[in-house]
């Protein structure tokens, strides 16, 4: 293709992106990133081009991740063995340690630095900064696992308003100042609904949600709280399915105008769901229905 | 194409639009507009569009617009007849009152439309309000034709500074009050020098600038103003094109960082110049050579 | 009179304007002109420096014009008939397109040129500029006579805070672009309300209410909103006097403290009103009374 | 005389004044009030409404007062007898806290009064608060008699900036804390170069600076500094005058636009003075002549 | 001790005292001097000394001062005798005259002076400036005893914003402009309530509130104002405690949050009542219980 | 001794420390901790008390920390040999992930956790993060060990003017992304010359500068920097604490007020520092002397 029609097709898809861009200018969108997402260098660099082009554009990005994998990697090297209760970590005093120190030290600085390489824009935040989340301990048995308990969320929003990125590790501390590790899934939903946010997206390595979780074709593409609620009551929902569906439901129901999973393994995923209106993943929204 | 393919498509130009993008985050790009880019409806929408999407992606564009064909033909439909003088208009006192009306309330009153069906972004302004231009006679004979004496631009950054889109029409009034018709190439070009403005564009209805008028394919992609300012002695240089070459030249010798010659025709050549490296109209820089 | 006698004359009127200046400090102050207004130039220049001299002790003026027979001579030198229905006159495309160009780019020129002459205090305004008016068609009949649908006062509000002076042309546009002619009265009115004004001056061709039509001895000077509805209820009022009451009404029932019928052909009337305590013109509160 | 007339009078007066408003505004002026001039309440009434209509049109008014014979009246009061040496008052640390008390808690609380009649709008200020004025002992022989060492005007200009009007009393402090009583004509000097005032204005109880002290009609009604400064070397000027033309001088050599020297005992005389171009008083500037 | 050792202890010291400074950071404290308070040159330094550290420490303190007995000192050196009916000085306008003086341009003169040899801290404020305090007469048979109508904070809350420490006479004017003299007590609570105060703090003469005033062992430390009430309704309290225990309940019952009697004769108290949890004088509090 | 007893004496000490409260208000110390200093619980307490009584009484604290023995500790559990050369760590590409890994994830956290007990004041930032240190590679033998490139302190003023204190682990990047492991002393030697600093302190594990190594009475309580530098020429100074020295020296040769070694063993001895004129360390100033 010549450089005058490869020009003259990159023009049109920006004047087609044009009412997409308008419609979320200035809005908040909280983006989850797990643990398995940062392994993949090429994903990696695509997430990170999503979000300086949402940032670009007007939209205010915040990330948040977990890192599970890389957790009971260390924790291997250093001859421990995880181990997990109703697929929760259990956790004593070092392996909160050990839980903080890769998740702040080592997946969030990747994701700061994957994004850095676009300019001086992302700041990585640990929950424990500045009073952003309190935490409080979710089951005894389990350890250092906590529960989300407050947001402060004047640190992100002033990172906001001087057009910078927050990358967020999940780990709160309590009055006492211990540290817990908390669910990111839960922390995405809580920052979303405190930062009045348009959006709260979950990249998962599934491709959305499925009524039928044996038959790949029956993707759900958009579903209501009610509709949702249903089928968690009914028992058809699994796994590591169940608190992300929680924790979009929590989303939507506390104002947050929708709540996405998307299969993180398709490169720029993100601006796909924002620039299409229809077919990407699962759409959450508190009435049902693609706006 | 299926929608999956179109979105991802779509967003791999979003992405290759990045660096562009970036590159260009807050800085002031004056467009002048000739009267005749306003006479094809369709041309009239896709300049629309690109002017709302310069601002989405944080760019801040000034319009500024002529209107020489509008006013004739009202003079011809009042019964009048055009005068011109070496290329500019005998304006007599009706005829200033004739050109302000229709640059003001409808040339510019258009442009504010096309813009305005994309939200309420465009504010129209004569160089006549808050002091924005203030102009002197050029030539006793001509009569109320005008230079611009000075560029007040605080009202321009004022209305910048609220994310909206001023659309300036080429008035101006010196000290008693009497009003001027100024040449639009001029007046884009001062109000570049004002506002610091990274790039001043032309939109004409040639390709660019040609080094051989008579040979289509002379297109000069790129030229410093030293080497210009050496066509122009030479005489190389005719016509119409002369004064917006002295504008493009006035305008990067004080500090505008290009201006452009590009060909209003082509639907969305404005986008076409910003996001492509090589190739579209004419470029010339203070020290020549495409960035 | 000696020059100190003069000067000391000066300074006791200025003393005795001390309380009206102190009264209205910081109020803004909506003034409808209309269309007549602007024909005698001793006038024009006089309601200038009323305008000015407001701006200079702390009111925050905002000018509203009309322009009917200038757009009548307009059409008539084109050779169209203008037309009216109902006191409206009715406008097809071309008509709503020439009195754009009048009340834009000519009526609204020479009063921002008038106040000019004092400094760069005033900026024209369109209600299609940044969305300050939205507008529905009145009546299909009538073609492109529209009502005002709702008021955006932010642009105005910028302006007034650097102490400008806005002079606001009557035309609206709906969501498709298309544009109306707005009864200027309506419009002084809305805006006077969007702007949470002290009051709305309308100037006329009349001394002001007459109780009695026939007889120039019963002017009203005062009269509150439920005994001037009691009159328009008896059909007392009759022709042009109509709409404009209706908009004196709708203001002072939404909160405008005052709105007043002035005689614009009076020399400095506005003044007259603000600086003294009875007797120019009629003033409609919503309890009736001069305060 | 008629109202309508009245209020016609009233209106050409403001309009001819309107010049004069827009030349001051937003402009500092600093208005030294002798001790006499509080003693007449018809003059301190007139003065008061000078000031307060300064404000009213834009200008930012400070006044600084002295009180010398209000000092005297209170020390024989209480027996005390006030000695002068070289026109200076020998201050002893009880005539200093007398004088501070009779300034600050007598002589400012009048003007401000007086002020406040008009609204909220006048604040007492002693060059001791907030380190507005430090004082230097003057000579050892005269007591706490003090020199201007520093202005500090911040506390100041925070009260111009909210509209207020800062009453100055002329006691300053040491960095010991030791209080001096300054001459007022000196502090007003020094507050108007500190504040970069348009004008310093003098109200004392002659008409004016005389060629011939003996000759009531040589008034010179205005002067440049060289010229001044050769009538002061010339030993042509006595008495009180030479400490009031030294600190003229001063002002206007630091560019302050003006110095005054206006009779007080004349009703609105400040006003006389800022609305007339010619013949009250004495103007003082730096290169002579009125503009 | 050796140098090691002070700045040993100085630093244990300190870093005892940081949970007060944390608590109180921020925090408007109005404390109320009586006029013998300034007698003691030493007592007045460490008040002074005391002032400045808790604005250090980040407290924004209020200082409000009385002055009876200078008052009645300058009235018997001018030969007057002063007249009290029912604790309240009989005051004629020559004796209010004398009050301010006295109040405005000695006392608080000497609180600023010592506040201000450690900086450029503080600055006086009369109740009339700015239109702080306006009051009402109390009685007519008392002549110029004001009443607290209404306070209009602007002025202390722009100094407070500024850092400074205002220190304010309770001198009031009415509309007529007439000024009165104003109990101490009742202006240190009307400006705690106006200001939003943590606490309102008096400084008196005994060591605070005693349940039986004959014995000095029955010291209230903390007292509850229902508690409170139920005392004065049973007439336990007399003489000047009154009125000061009446403003102490108005201000806990409008929202501060704890008034206080303190020991004025004891160096350092309000120091000794912020950094102690006990034992300091008098604690008055809406629902009882030192905190 | 008494509780009465006691507060009067903490009264005392905190009156006494008002001065040197006074001279710091508002400045920026930077203080630099060893790896070491965060070993000893106790000693982490008393640090974190300092630093937060600092911000309490108007300092503003930017932290900064090493942490060399935490890495290698984990290099060890991980099977790894450290292995240093000219006291660098030799630091490949998994090295410095351990690096980054430990400091910001590990040492950095328990800094903040420790200043978080006292409210939500700290908040853990990176090098990378937002560009504030772009750094080169120091030797290519030595692999990912960096030197300062440029410091854009604009995210910890942001943080500063929030009131937070901003705690910084010496990671930095290069434009490719590639990070490195920067020695702490020259990150807090460079922080302090661009955030304009007062003071730059270094804990160490010595008493401070010894003239004779091998005298502990030999300490050198105040130096200038050319007195330093001629020890520095003349070999005197060995091992660990050259680079130390050197920062320091580049510190106040750039505008730092002084730089100070202090014996982080020694309890709360940053306070120390700050409220004695004496004796605590080695003050390094421009010109020599303490103030």
């Amino acid at each position: 293709m010549s450089t005058r029609a490869a020009a003259e097709e990159r023009t049109a898809v920006l004047i087609e992106a044009l009412p997409y861009i308008q419609r979320f200018r200035g809005a908040v969108v909280v983006v989850k990133l797990g643990g398995n997402a940062m392994v993949d260098p090429a994903l990696s660099a695509t997430f990170a081009e999503d979000i300086v082009l949402m940032r670009s554009v007007g939209l205010r990005p915040v990330v948040v991740h977990g890192g599970g994998p890389q957790i009971s990697e260390l924790m291997e090297r250093l001859g421990m063995v995880p181990e997990f209760r109703d697929g929760h970590r259990v956790t004593d005093a070092e392996t909160v340690d050990i839980a903080r120190m890769v998740l702040v030290g080592k997946v969030n600085r990747e994701i700061v630095g994957a994004l850095n390489l676009h300019g001086p824009l992302a700041v990585g935040v640990s929950g424990e900064d500045a009073g952003l989340i309190t935490a409080t301990a979710r089951n005894p048995a389990l350890g250092f696992v906590g529960d989300v308990e407050t947001v402060n969320p004047a640190l992100l929003l002033r990172l906001l308003a001087e057009d910078l990125i927050p990358v967020v590790s999940t780990i709160g501390a309590d009055e006492s100042g211990q540290t817990y590790n908390i669910n990111a899934d839960a922390v995405a939903s809580s920052l979303a609904v405190a930062l009045d946010a348009e959006k709260v997206i979950y990249l998962t390595d599934v491709e959305g949600l499925l009524a039928d979780v044996d038959d790949p074709d029956s993707l759900i593409s958009s579903i209501g709280a009610a509709a949702l609620q249903s089928m968690v009551d009914a028992g058809v929902l699994t796994g590591g399915m169940i608190p992300k569906i929680a924790a979009c439901l929590r989303a939507v129901q506390r104002g947050v105008g929708s709540a996405h999973l998307l299969d993180g393994r398709l490169p720029h995923v993100v601006l796909l769901e924002l620039f299409s209106d229809s077919g990407i993943g699962t759409m959450i929204t508190a009435s049902g229905g693609r706006s």
